[in-house]
């Protein structure tokens, strides 16, 4: 198997994170601007499929009519020259300063319609580009302090918000499905639906919930040490999971966004062999783009980006080879088996089983041996073992 | 306002937290086993109203029926005697060896059958003693291991078991409602339903939905670095909030289970605050016990464990009163309205009004004077501050 | 007590926080540039004592003499009105690109030689401003990759560059102190002398150990959950500490520069204690500026900027009459003797006894009763409540 | 090269490790006593050269002479058997509840000298074993509560202690080395000397400074989110590594002793590199026991013990080879070239230059691009990517 990225690989990236400047909140930018056109076409190049954009990251902020109209002109020719399609779209409602408190949460009204109307506009982009996600990170929608924030008034706008936007696409027969990214902090000090568990649950709220699901990033959970395989098989199992952002951190710190893989590298690899080879006992999966969610460093210049472009899909690709080495190594087979992980199939009750059939088997309680049961060895330790040569190709 | 704890204050404490030996992970027990029947007295005597337990904390695992029926004569005589009620129990499937793989979600059948017939059997005597909730946490659900588990499987069995629980409790009239309690790790590395988030997500996938809620822990939520109070709103608007664990923790670590407002003590206030007088703008309040799940430190005797008990009542009641002072102080109104934070309640939308009617106000969009909105001053550290000196009675 | 603050209470602050125009990694500035002859007045008003700043926060990088003549000139005559002193001063080796690598160890020898000049330059300012401490804050210092940084031989520049700096400050007669600032990471994936504990070890590698110290910052130490007060007196007890940054943070996250107290509340309570009263029972104490190095939030225009200057001061005067509350209290001296809190002072051999006398000291080992001892409830949580009762005012 | 452990490999293994019963803060021990003498025989059949130990895990707490005679004669025999060696001995003052408030540093001073005599005991047995370090991990030196501890008479009394039993040594002349074990937290809330910087500044205000060093364990750094290389780095500079703990953790939780290299897998890969070859520019380097401080997991029977043990060193050795072809690879060098990285060994000032000399260098400050070296690109993203191929061993 090649690790030479193709279209079929589903690889997308954000046109913000090759064009990242690389501005922190301790510096100054380091590279110049990178031009949309020239991403596209080098993406292209590359072996991506995909690429992703907020309003801002195509158009300046505030730029009229006619500057817009000539942006989006060139860009959609280097897309039809490349064959280079656009499957999700996002807005950024977090940099200008009209956003310092929120969009759809914002406690100043005005600043919550505005945003509406900035969202709305950007859905109509999305859908004249052919997308069929529209992630929505809320990544100004918290507070610093605790009274700053009426959280159960700020989550009912936040669902007015949603439900806005969902029932204005469902009229338009744009047929978009809509993605919250969540996060933990950073910008600000809490930010609404934390983790991808909060996001989920929070759907389940909004008018149309089957139209809103989660666009979970590496990183976000990461950074509140979360296993970030064990969050997306959630998702899945919940049916969920609409999008997804690959990236790398080292656990619990500020958002680094680092190539994919190049931070905790073992749930990299569960993560793909998840991702590819969907749940070990059968179960649901993930079909949509692979779309990565980086910066490259603040120490590279405009090759160095291309580089850190090319590691990601370089790093997805390689584990994605050993994924399927480790499923079909009829050894790990056997580890499995040892360790009953595919015995967690198998449901608790017999078929037609009741709670009274239960109650009346003497083998689940009176005679059941609890110190045998105890003392069994699972062997874990020795099937990890057995993924992590898999991953290192050690024979 | 007094801070002397009364039955009204609905303070209760789980029986393993007082009756804690002290043992470690790399100490044994630095004190003697707590009678119940000294318990129920004792936290009579310290004015809390209730108390928790664990099927084995009353009753030594592997007891035979006589003597577990003479210790819940001599337990309910304590409670007749005192009017201590039991308002919530939970089953104990994390410390048998037995258990070492998960309870529900074990990898091994016959452990997740036995597991059923263990919380069955506790739920026959919470229904006897007249618990309203259950609380069930899955310490060992989980992994250290991401191929270990099948994650989809096990939320499976998860359900699988649950919702069987739930039937049987329902067919026998008992009323109980369930509570999840979501921890992120420990003792698993990575535990299953990690955060309210998840767990809140994962009860719309039952059969009864409506039976199931959570039962949060300020220090498992901590434990993960996230705003507890923003947390406990986020439930309490999706109706999910059942019970709640209070104590104290400092952030990510080991799961420390200090006295409540021992730890982050201005979360506890802002959490006290929204228990006790709802959301700022209006909204869902709680109404159940306030159940402190702590450890008294393995520094302290007999002595020091009451002390701790009378301490989390205390912290709750100081930081209740002024909270109450809180809102009632004009200047705090003023603030608050500086900082348009009632302004949140307001729909986005005017009634009535659709998003046609949005698109075609120009105050929204067209004329709206952005860098004017981005200029102005929240307010919200002056706001803070005010909340502090509140807290602090500074004045 | 009045918690109003003269020039007795000797606060600073940094320039570079009253006058941070709040752009951060995810959006731009809110704020317009503060003149700094209006910082001195406004900071004078509000009762500080003095005034930091980097060379670049007074006179933009890259400017000619002549305006950096002008900005001197202006802000001495400023200093010189108002009485304001600046006892701290420090370079900017972060922010330019050049410094994308680190500058006394970027990979890059000429980046290390530029920067190096950069700070000698900085050293004759601090000089001629009067300062006593000089502060090295080494953001960049660190990689994202471990096979980017040679550790071992940016040690060696660090050191190199370091002794370079005494050795002009001592020739030159300038009488500076220098102290290291650490932190754990952001910007850099790692920094190097991640805490204070790394930074003081280093130290002791140094030509003139004697002029460097430490200036820890609250946040910096919090980002690792490390507890801030029992570092500084460790930083005390080595007598390294030359400096200290106040500021709040809630724990393991990005780098927040909270007002300080708007963290941890309650460790913020036992820091001002330690710093204003001493060890318990006695030992060194830290007779430096109370130096507030602090973000006013993003969300606050100039208005807000001067409420958060003003709560860290009134933050850190609520505490300091609450910790002489604390010590004078009867009923806590009781606790700390039943806590055997000073018992510690007490060496553990006797006066003139060796390891012999300990061996044949039969009451020490053979005869000594260690259940006796281990069974002693030590009443922790009871004086830690009474702390809390005395921050919080409540009796 | 084979992955077959031998004895040149010096791997070594706690007696604790491996004799783990798996009791944990939530559950009863899961398998049983392990004989230390089957032990000595079953590491050395692996291929493990040394075993090392806490008084306590040899000889149990409170046995009289005679137990404690006949178990250490058959251990010593079982060493002569098998050619094992005991490079370390360690003492436990951390289980028993005497040491609940700590061992040199409790605020109890009988408590104080009984620890004392503790370890000056296992002093003595070390020297009789020839071990030559001899480590100290003082897990219950800590607090909290702020107003427990006195901190500054805390490290009096640890100083006091540690110079105590140094000098006992070199008066015995058993030439032992003693090696601080800095933990951050757990059990305590928050440990004395929480991370190697703070253990090794420490050991600076020693009597004999140059015998005490550091013992880092990898996750006990990991618990605080800091790159373990790297303070492997800082330590090796500082000649303080004596001795060292490996196994694995998933960052910010709980201590997980997982297996070596099942944590942070990069970064695992990193330390073998260091610890096998040295800084990559020259350096000081490790020659002491690749010494394993892990715990099987909870969920493993006294078979997966031993494959948890195996996969230890496994892991040790495969790291080890690819770091091997990671130094060797002439693309690699090319890289590390590219990236500057060897740069960084050339000092910062030329041979015999001064201050003076430096400020008379017009191209290091007037002359000097500094825009053309901020944009510079370091390559740092393609050379990590080559390290992560090597470790994949992917080409």
């Amino acid at each position: 198997m090649s690790v030479q990225p193709t279209r079929e690989d589903k690889f997308s990236f954000g046109l913000w994170t090759i064009g990242w400047q690389a501005q922190d909140a301790f510096g100054s930018a380091t590279r110049p601007v990178l031009d949309p056109v020239e991403a596209v076409h080098k993406l292209a190049e590359l072996g991506a499929y995909g690429l992703t954009f907020h309003d801002d990251d195509l158009v300046p902020f505030g730029s009229d009519a006619q500057t817009r109209d000539g942006i989006l002109a060139g860009f959609k020719k280097a897309l039809e020259e490349t064959g280079i399609v656009v499957p999700m779209v996002t807005t950024n409602t977090f940099s200008h300063p009209v956003f310092k408190d929120g969009a759809f949460t914002s406690n100043d009204r005005s600043v919550r319609r505005y945003a509406l109307r900035k969202v709305l506009r950007q859905v109509d982009l999305a859908a004249e580009l052919g997308a069929e996600t529209f992630v929505l990170w809320g990544g100004r929608e918290g507070a610093e302090y605790d009274a700053a924030k009426d959280i159960n008034a700020a989550l009912d706008r936040y669902r007015e918000g949603l439900n806005l936007v969902a029932q204005y696409s469902e009229d338009k027969n744009y047929g978009l499905r809509f993605a919250i990214e969540p996060k933990p902090n950073e910008p600000r000090g809490d930010i609404l639906l934390p983790t991808l568990g909060h996001a989920i649950a929070f759907t389940y709220e909004l008018e149309r919930p089957e139209l809103f699901g989660i666009n979970p990033e590496v990183g976000h959970e990461q950074m509140s040490n979360l296993n970030f395989t064990q969050g997306i098989a959630q998702a899945l199992w919940q049916k969920k999971l609409f999008h997804i952002d690959l990236n790398g951190q080292h656990s619990v710190k500020f958002d680094q966004d680092l190539v994919f893989g190049h931070g905790d590298l073992l749930n990299a690899f569960s993560l793909v062999d998840l991702l590819e080879n969907g749940p070990i006992g059968g179960g649901p999966k993930y079909d949509g783009p692979r779309h990565f969610d980086y910066k490259p460093s603040r120490t590279e210049d405009i090759g160095g980006v291309w580089e850190s472009a090319k590691a990601n899909m370089r790093m997805y690709l390689l584990l994605k080879e050993r994924a399927q080495e480790f499923r079909a190594d009829p050894v790990v087979q056997e580890a499995l088996r040892a360790s009953k992980v595919l015995e967690l199939e198998t449901p608790t009750l017999n078929p037609g089983e009741t709670y009274q059939d239960l109650l009346n088997d003497k083998s689940a309680w009176e005679e059941f041996d609890v110190d045998a049961a105890g003392a069994q060895g699972y062997g874990f330790v020795k099937l990890h073992q057995l993924m992590i040569d898999h991953v290192l190709r050690a024979n």
